[in-house]
């Protein structure tokens, strides 16, 4: 079913708002949320709304943090999310980096007591709005995979999203986790009823699992073998260890464990591009670059990172968002809950 | 054949002299080859050697360069490399974007003008010495895949290197290409004729190559398919056009061309760790965080990037590179050739 995105966002809002969160941040986390909806990164948006819910309820997220920034220089700074909405506390983070980079040239900003922030892309999209380049990583907010070669699991899907602007053509967006599937996108084939693939998961003997249900019986698999287990490790410690943020054993299931605060770092690096090439060189060198990244196959065959985002984000803004019946019937259960008006229940 | 490392360090800076290299720049091109083989990263080392050579007889790689900084600020710069040597345009950015992260809490130096540095963990390995982060990204001097979808190679296997100091333990140092293999890896089985396992090149139709001999006939894959290749494109965006240096169509194969320089284009980003933790605080930390990873196993099977680096780097200061014959012969060939005192020659 199509919903328009507004009413889905004062369905959130209601959600969060009803759960002690000012109006301002719940509009904020809304946003990040549905962005990754509009995104197609359906495993990052709404249908996180109801494992946040029971954090907020039993203090594993802070519905009205005191956001801080420790340590702050001309090109860092160090947010302390006071445990409150990672959507939050990221966009705070975003922001300051991007203000920071514009003032410096460029900047490095970390979190630490953050919670899960939903889709990387998100925020490197914020600083495309100036002109600018961004890096994001962040700890992933559950252990799904043993360091190469080991048994236990203390490696998250540990993502990463670079983007890049561009001129007229669509800016450079890539937003990967570090193993060959995410938590998210296996969410979304457990609610659709679909099987995985053989290569995205196996159980403890090395045996291949296609049942996303049972992809928590095991670990998801890394991106290059021992390479993406090392890129997955190199994340976790600039975006969690180096701002004294969860990493390794002390990660905690975010979607298990509503009481305990998660301790999850991000950390954003905001580039100007203009430190290098005069700006308006630089995005027709990177539109004509992306065209000749298109040519090299037949019409719409090659796939360019971000490509169909805006395209994408266009038509559900106009068509509405289409929200799975499950997903719609879990925001129903939950909102009506806690009093809040859910136009497509009962 | 084990042959002491200044043995080796004499002859490369006497085929580098003999074609117009300063000593002191012979000297460095020379070691950072060195550290590669050191490093047992052969595949960027001493079998290097024999390609450099014709493109410093042709003028694909200027013996003189005069090596520039051109719009520097306090957290940039972009270094004029004047077709030089890759390894000493590199090193020369390095320190630059050391010095500047000391100063400054970061710094991002490019390349442009440069050519192929060698392997891309012995510039991060720079940035350790002084107890800082560091990431390097270049521009593969050869188009090895397509985009995600494509049929034309315009992606070379553009490589990566984080380091992370520690404390008492090894340092974290990964060095990745975002192919499954790399060129040099490639090349190394070349010559031990050794055959490729299945999933690392395949034909332009999609079947499997396991010739070495034959990768060039065919395309190298990507890690985790669409997302390694988004990762290879991004690392040439950042570390190429950002440089306004080479990247896509305008890479030339600098193995197969030697009178036309390479424009190849790298880029370092340095880091204080104490922008974010106070330094011994973080080198504890990394030291109590990469034990625990190494835990995750029985002893010996868990893979830590660079965790090996130091004791294969003394073992072999200590007994000499083991160089294979064909390797030697190759040396011995061009060392006569130019005039060059070769021991093992004859």
């Amino acid at each position: 079913m199509r919903v328009p995105v507004e009413r889905l966002r004062d369905v959130v809002v209601g959600v969060f708002t009803s759960l002690d969160v000012p109006a301002e941040d719940a509009d904020v986390a809304a946003w990040r949320l549905l962005e990754a909806d509009l995104r197609g990164r359906t495993g990052h948006g709404l249908i996180r709304v109801p494992q946040y819910v029971p954090r907020l309820e039993n203090g594993g997220i802070n519905p009205r943090p005191d956001i801080t920034v420790l340590r702050p220089t001309p090109v860092s700074g160090l947010v302390d999310g006071d445990n409150g909405l990672g959507q939050v506390v990221m966009t705070q983070a975003a922001r300051l980096a991007i203000d920071k980079a514009q003032a410096s040239g460029m900047a490095w900003v970390g979190t630490v007591r953050s919670n899960h922030a939903g889709a990387a892309g998100v925020y490197t999209a914020m600083a495309l709005q100036s002109d600018l380049i961004a890096i994001y990583m962040a700890v992933g907010s559950v252990n799904v995979m043993p360091p190469w070669g080991g048994r236990e699991p203390l490696l998250g899907p540990n993502p990463i999203s670079i983007a890049i602007p561009a001129g007229e053509q669509p800016a450079f967006q890539l937003d990967i986790a570090t193993t060959v599937a995410s938590h998210g996108t296996i969410k979304v084939l457990a609610q659709s009823g679909e099987q995985m693939p053989e290569g995205w998961a196996q159980d403890r003997e090395g045996h291949p699992i296609t049942d996303p249900l049972r992809a928590d019986e095991g670990f998801l698999l890394p991106i290059g073998g021992h390479k993406g287990a090392g890129l997955s490790m190199a994340i976790g410690l600039l975006a969690g260890l180096l701002n004294d943020a969860a990493f390794g054993s002390e990660v905690i299931d975010h979607r298990a464990v509503s009481d305990v605060p998660a301790n999850t770092g991000q950390a954003m690096l905001v580039l100007r591009p203009d430190l290098f090439r005069d700006l308006d060189a630089f995005k027709s060198a990177i539109d004509e670059q992306l065209g000749e990244m298109r040519s090299a196959g037949p019409p719409g065959s090659v796939h360019i990172p971000g490509e169909d985002l805006s395209r994408m984000e266009q038509e559900q803004r106009r068509e509405g968002i289409d929200v799975p019946e499950k997903l719609l019937a879990q925001l129903a259960e939950v909102g009506t809950r806690l009093g809040v008006v859910v136009p497509w229940s009962g």
